[in-house]
C-alpha cells in the first residue's frame, strides 16, 4: 500500500493498492457509485462488498463507457437518481471507471446540492495517472470537450493496481502516455522506467512506478490548483491529441493521441532549436503501438490550434520541452509549426510500417 | 452611489445607484450579456451603451423570463453560445434580469470552461436584496428547485434603482419580502421602514433603505460563505414557502410565498414559547397584499417539510425567531406543527377578506 496526501484545498489523498479496494474510506454515511457499464461488470460487485464491510450504502448510477457518459443528458440524469435517491448534502459520489466517468461524476458531485463529497477509483492506467488527481471536471458540449465543468478535488483517490490486469494490453498502453509524459516533464527514472522491455500490468514494480506518475502530477497541481500556471505543462502533447480526436470522433484513442501529441510537440521544440526529446517521444510511440489513422492536411488542424480566433494572428501557444524536465509555454506561428508536420507524418509513416510487420498478438 | 464590499473570497462588491448603470466596471476585455426577454427589452440598450463607453466588446443571450429559463436545456444553450463566441477564460457573463436569471447566469459563469468571472445586474427587488449577492447559483430539474448549482462569488453586483419604477408594484412589493425579513432578522430600522406607508419605488430613501437590506445579507455570508451555519437564517420563512411554490407549480411568486411562509414560521415560534414576531409578519402580509390560493391540506406539506425522508422521524428543521434579531435553528415535530397551519389559515382568511375589500388598483 502506497499513500500519498495531496495538499490541496480541501486536502486530498492518493492511495495504490496492489489488489484491493479496502483502502477506500468514505466517511459520508451514504454514496453513490457512479460507473461505466464495463467497470460496473467487473469490478462493482467487489466494490460494494468492500464499501459495505465498513458499513457505507452504497448503490450505483450506471452510465454508458467512454465520452458518451460526459453529455449534458447524462449529467441530469445522474442528478435526477441522486434526487430520488434523496442525497443530502452528507453524501458522496464514488467514480468506477475510466477518466470519462470520473469526470462526469466529479462534475455531478462538485454541483448537486451545490457540492457533495467526491471519491474516485480510477479503472484505466490513464485515469489513475491523469483524471483521478487534481479535480479536474468536465462534460462535453457539442461544441468541443470538456467546455463546461469545475474544479472539485476528490476526496480520495483509491487506485487497486489490480483491475489493470482486466484491461486489453492497448488500453493499458494508452494509459502509458501520461506515465511517460510525467516523466519527461520531472522525473527521468519514471520514463525510463516505460520503456524498459515488458513494462505492463504484471510488471513487479508498477506500484512504485505508478505512485511516481501520481507524484509528479501531485506535485504540480499543489503549486497551482486551478491551472493559471505550472500546471499548463502537464498539457504536454495535449494541443495536437486534442485535435486528432476531435477531427477522427475519437476514434483515436485518448493515450494514443497523446502519444502523437507528445512527440510533434518534441519536433516542434527540435525545430526552434530546443534541447531534443524527439528520439524520447519516438521510442514510447514504438513501444505504444497507438492505432494508425488517416493523416490529416496541415490545414485542417488550423482551426484546433487556434483555441481563441482572435489571438490567431499573433501565434499558437505549445507546451514545448527544452530538453528532459524543461517544459516551456511558447506561442509559435503557424509558419514554424507547418513544416514540422510533414517531418511528423513521415516519421508515423514508418513507425506503423514496423508495426504492420510484427505480429499484431498483442493488441 | 453607494459602494459595499463584500469581503468574500474572491472579493466582491455591491454598488448601489439612483438610476444609472454607469458603476458597472468589467475588467475582462469582452462579456455576454445573459438577459430575460423582458428586462432586455426594456434596459438592454441602456446597459449596453453604458459599457460600450467603457470600451468592452459585449453580445447579449437572451433566455425565457422566470423559472423557466433555470432549465438543463437553457444551461446548454448558454454554453453552446459561449463556445461559438469563442470565449475564453478572460472573459465575463453579465446577468440582467431577476434572480431567475442571475441564478441560471451564474450558474453558467461557474461552470463555463470551469470558471470565468460574473457580475449581475438585478432588475427586481427581490433579486436585489437576495439572488444578486452571495454566489448561490443553480438551476432546476424535474426532481426539485436549486438542486444542481455552485457557490460562484459575482466581482460586481450593480443596482440601478430607476429600473425598479418598470416594474409592476405587485412585483415590487414581492421583493420587499427579503427586505423585511432581512430587518427582522438584524436590523430593526429596516423592517420599520418597509412598513413605513407609501414604501415604494418611489421612496426618497430607497437607497439606503435597499443598502441596508443588501449589507444584512452581505454580513451573513461574509462570515458564512458556504451556508454551514449562520447563513441558514437566512432562509426564514422558506420551508413553507418552497413547499407553496412546489404545490402550486410556481402560481405565487416567490416574493408573496416568503411573506406567506414568515408568518407561517412566526407562528410556530410562537406556539414554541419563543418571542412572539407575529404580529409584525401579519402587518408585513398586511403591506405586501400577496395573491391568494387555495389553501391545502396539511397532509399536502408533509413531504416538502421532510426534505431527507431519514430524517423524518426525527422533525423537522426550520429557522425561528425568538423576538426580533434572534434567529434560531430548530428541529420540530409534526405534532408541534401541524396546529399552527389552522391559525395560519384562520389568519390568511381573514386578511384575504380584508384585502379584496380594498380597490384592486394599486396591483
Amino acid at each position: 500500500m502506497t499513500t500519498i496526501p495531496v495538499n490541496t484545498d480541501p486536502p486530498s489523498m492518493v492511495t495504490i493498492a496492489a489488489n484491493s479496494f479496502s483502502a477506500l474510506v468514505v466517511s459520508e454515511p451514504r454514496a453513490a457509485i457512479v460507473a461505466d457499464e464495463r467497470a460496473w461488470q467487473l469490478h462493482g460487485s467487489a466494490l460494494l462488498r468492500s464499501l459495505h464491510i465498513r458499513g457505507l450504502d452504497a448503490t450505483s448510477i450506471v452510465v454508458p463507457a467512454g465520452e458518451a457518459c460526459k453529455s449534458l443528458v447524462e449529467f441530469g440524469r445522474v442528478h435526477s437518481r441522486l434526487a430520488q435517491l434523496n442525497f443530502t448534502r452528507d453524501t458522496a459520489i464514488i467514480s468506477l471507471g475510466g477518466g470519462a466517468v470520473s469526470d462526469l461524476a466529479g462534475f455531478a458531485a462538485a454541483t448537486f446540492l451545490r457540492g457533495i463529497a467526491f471519491y474516485t477509483v480510477p479503472t484505466t492506467l490513464l485515469a489513475m495517472i491523469d483524471a483521478a488527481v487534481g479535480g479536474k471536471t468536465a462534460i462535453n458540449i457539442p461544441e468541443g470537450k470538456n467546455l463546461v465543468g469545475a474544479f472539485h478535488q476528490p476526496r480520495q483517490a483509491h487506485v487497486n493496481l489490480g483491475v489493470l490486469s482486466t484491461l486489453p494490453p492497448a488500453v493499458f498502453r494508452q494509459g502509458a502516455a501520461e506515465l511517460f509524459k510525467h516523466g519527461l516533464l520531472a522525473d527521468d527514472a519514471l520514463s525510463r522506467a516505460v520503456l524498459r522491455p515488458g513494462f505492463g500490468p504484471a510488471d513487479p514494480d508498477l506500484e512504485s512506478i505508478v505512485a511516481a506518475g501520481v507524484t509528479v502530477k501531485v506535485r504540480v497541481i499543489e503549486r497551482d490548483p486551478r491551472e493559471t500556471g505550472e500546471r499548463a505543462f502537464l498539457n504536454f502533447g495535449h494541443t495536437l491529441a486534442h485535435a486528432l480526436e476531435a477531427l477522427t470522433d475519437h476514434a483515436v484513442p485518448h493515450g494514443d493521441a497523446v502519444g502523437y501529441g507528445m512527440h510533434f510537440a518534441a519536433l516542434v521544440g527540435w525545430r526552434l532549436g530546443l534541447g531534443d526529446v524527439s528520439p524520447k517521444t519516438l521510442a514510447f510511440l514504438d513501444y505504444q503501438r497507438p492505432a494508425p489513422f488517416v493523416l490529416p492536411e496541415f490545414d485542417a488542424l488550423r482551426p484546433y490550434f487556434a483555441r481563441d480566433k482572435k489571438t490567431d494572428s499573433s501565434g499558437w501557444r505549445f507546451v514545448l520541452l527544452d530538453g528532459a524536465r524543461q517544459p516551456i509555454l511558447r506561442r509559435v506561428t503557424p509558419a514554424e509549426v507547418e513544416p514540422v508536420w510533414q517531418k511528423f507524418c513521415d516519421d508515423l509513416r514508418e513507425l506503423w510500417n514496423e508495426h504492420s510487420r510484427l505480429a499484431p498478438s498483442a493488441t
